[in-house]
């Protein structure tokens, strides 16, 4: 049994720290780099790639709308053609980032809005998977189960991880939504059972409290989300005590 | 006899347009590609690249400040690491294009005040070799004659092309400043004239009257220049007449 | 029977040069300035405020969505209050000018995107109305005939002019589309009889072919449209001779 | 005795928090807020305006070079023509949030870079001056003592406020650079007492162990340093003690 760990790392911008990545960087085995449309910059990038190198973390691109002041949270009407460019554009600043690094680039994970709406609209997850198709044969897409770039991507022949959430709600077909408030005390455990759970043996609580059958690959948690790093932490733990071989996505799938 | 003709293009920026690509096109021999920092966007660079390809013209990079606003025309003091990390990812998103277009990356010509504090800052021009000569032995710096830059690059072994000016002044060492306003009525005639003197018998007139000796590589006239596409189609169908091959830098340097 | 004929001015960026707004400042009589999010910058707001002061030109806003790639023309998914503040920024900027000028804020006219949807969802409407009438009591707001922002603007007591538009076609209710191209010889003549019969009888053939009723107060030729000043010059001296008064939209609301 | 502790706030943007301005605008009288070109957004603006007003906090504007990404903290070379529309683009920008609140502009400090070269540069002095005067005879410029911006207010009669900081140390002539490091334990003990020195008598160790005398009417606490919030809750609480006054530079000036 095996599982990959995913974080969105190098969203920092010029003077604005965002996240604890140097913290986060010792759990995770991929990490999903910030490509300063939505958020980290060509300094922050630098660093992050090699931050990632030296802990021997796998590399893979975040690319997002070019909305720094809405950090690629906000649906923007794009036209197929703008969104390839956009993606094309950001995994080339990175990819140059690696070469110099003398490391791959492992997979593309599209951030925020891009994301969200990569799982239910067609013609964007095939604008999406149509560049990452063309990076290279072994590039992996990051995405949901039972989603439209998922579905695609299957049916393209492009390596695909399906992806949980230890910071997110899944719903009936395994997408997310944001978590619902629950008491404070003992979030950090609540979430970390329940991330156990979900990769050791395939199952988890929806959030409309149904038990769904759900097979991930890897697991993310947020930068950004509170407390983030130590949740991490929590879960890479437990995994490690139930037996589960933590490491990147591409010595497994 | 030989020489390559060069121009700055893709400086469109998504509603704005600038210069004349597609007359432009039709003359030069190597295309300096913004790359989205002080001018340029994903879809600009996207079509110039292809259309590049399309015209048989070889491809630059032309990385700027991050001032979109000032057109990479303003000096802004930047340490010599973001320097490095700035030019690095421009030159990595255009190389993700190229790769794409199934084309290579000829040379690097930093843009604007990029360029000109390149000449004279040893820090910078070094910052700047750095990048270039990491990209491939085969990476062409343009640059001025008798610069820190050139200078440098010489004795450090990356491959540099001496750039005159059809739009620009020399002065007595070869650089630039702003060309002198003259009659309209025989600008044209009057600067291709200027610029096949300095091809073909390397002597030019400085801004400063004197006659120098000048030996130039490459020949550049600015995008945005007033009516730069026809001032460039007159000086290579000047050239031409005067039996000089025109022909992109890597072909002969 | 009077009209007041309106442009979107200060479009310009930079070193990017939008429009021919001295052509244009000498036929309109109402300007909406960009605000620098969408296109303009402070530099560009300073000129076009000096400029429509000089031409005796009434001033408004212009503001737009923070998307200056876009030229503002894709939605954005943006809270009510995202709205407000966008808005009351923009038109903040534009009054400081206007006030160091020595003259008055006229109107407001929502840009591109922000203008489209602002006409069909009530919410947005409602935010932009908020703030235009919390800039004093006779800040004119310019919206379509029949639309969620034009309807409310009634209701809540705002001053509304109704706009039509003589490069665009106008549907069966007063709201408007891309123009269907025509032949070209005569395209200037038929818009320009199009919009005189428009502001001089109230009658227009929609996009569908049908004659429609239809009352504007003042009507709107883009900048950024080809041949946008010899459009409106036409129109002007067109509706001139047919004994039509030109005149800002605050001197008969 | 009276002083006024002001601090840089309002600088978060977008989803990129900075600084504690909840915590900091308890303790200060004036607060010099972002206006979105070096940090800042509109959301931002209209909360911390909102916030100073119910802290009964002075508002000023703080404007910076249009360099989000190198947090206004880069020398640009603008011409005196942009820097003077930079700054009218932004205080407006702020003043009709602060119209809409219904509060005064009381001052106006340059920020970073612009504020650095304003102390030295006497064109720019003389730019920002003009802007500031043209703004109402009342609003307050801050600036260091004997700087050209100080000075060529006193010569102008545009009411000047000289600046103390708390987190920088002073040179021979009130002017400022980076604190030196010293034991990290007593710190914020060695900081306060130094403030309230140079309060209080007026006199102060510079970074060359030279004792001067430097009469100060306000001191700020950068909103980014660490620990800026209790620095500032000590040196208050350190003033109250010795009986200083602490109210808004505009109650005394």
């Amino acid at each position: 049994m095996k599982i990959d760990l995913n974080c969105d790392l190098g969203e920092s911008f010029g003077n604005f720290k965002m996240g604890n990545d140097v913290e986060m960087m010792k759990y995770i085995t991929s990490a999903n780099i910030a490509c300063g449309f939505h958020a980290g910059d060509a300094n922050v990038m630098s660093e992050t790639v090699n931050m990632a190198k030296n802990a021997g973390v796998a590399l893979g691109a975040h690319p997002g709308f070019p909305d720094l002041e809405g950090f690629g949270r906000r649906n923007m009407t794009c036209t197929s053609n703008e969104i390839k460019n956009y993606i094309r554009y950001q995994v080339g600043a990175l990819r140059e980032f690696c070469s110099f690094a003398g490391v791959e680039l492992q997979h593309v994970k599209p951030h925020g809005n891009l994301y969200v709406m990569a799982m239910e609209d067609d013609e964007m997850a095939k604008a999406i998977l149509e560049v990452i198709s063309s990076l290279g044969k072994n590039v992996i897409t990051f995405a949901l189960n039972d989603s439209a770039i998922s579905n695609m991507a299957k049916s393209m022949g492009v390596p695909v991880a399906i992806e949980g959430y230890g910071d997110r709600e899944h719903t009936y077909n395994g997408h997310i939504v944001q978590i619902r408030k629950g008491p404070d005390e003992d979030r950090t455990a609540r979430l970390t059972d329940r991330a156990i759970r979900l990769v050791k043996e395939g199952k988890v609580i929806t959030n409309e409290g149904k038990d769904i059958d759900l097979k991930v690959q890897t697991l993310c948690v947020h930068g950004d989300t509170f407390g983030a790093a130590d949740l991490m932490k929590n879960i890479r733990e437990g995994l490690e005590r139930e037996g589960v071989e933590i490491t990147a996505i591409s010595n497994f799938l």
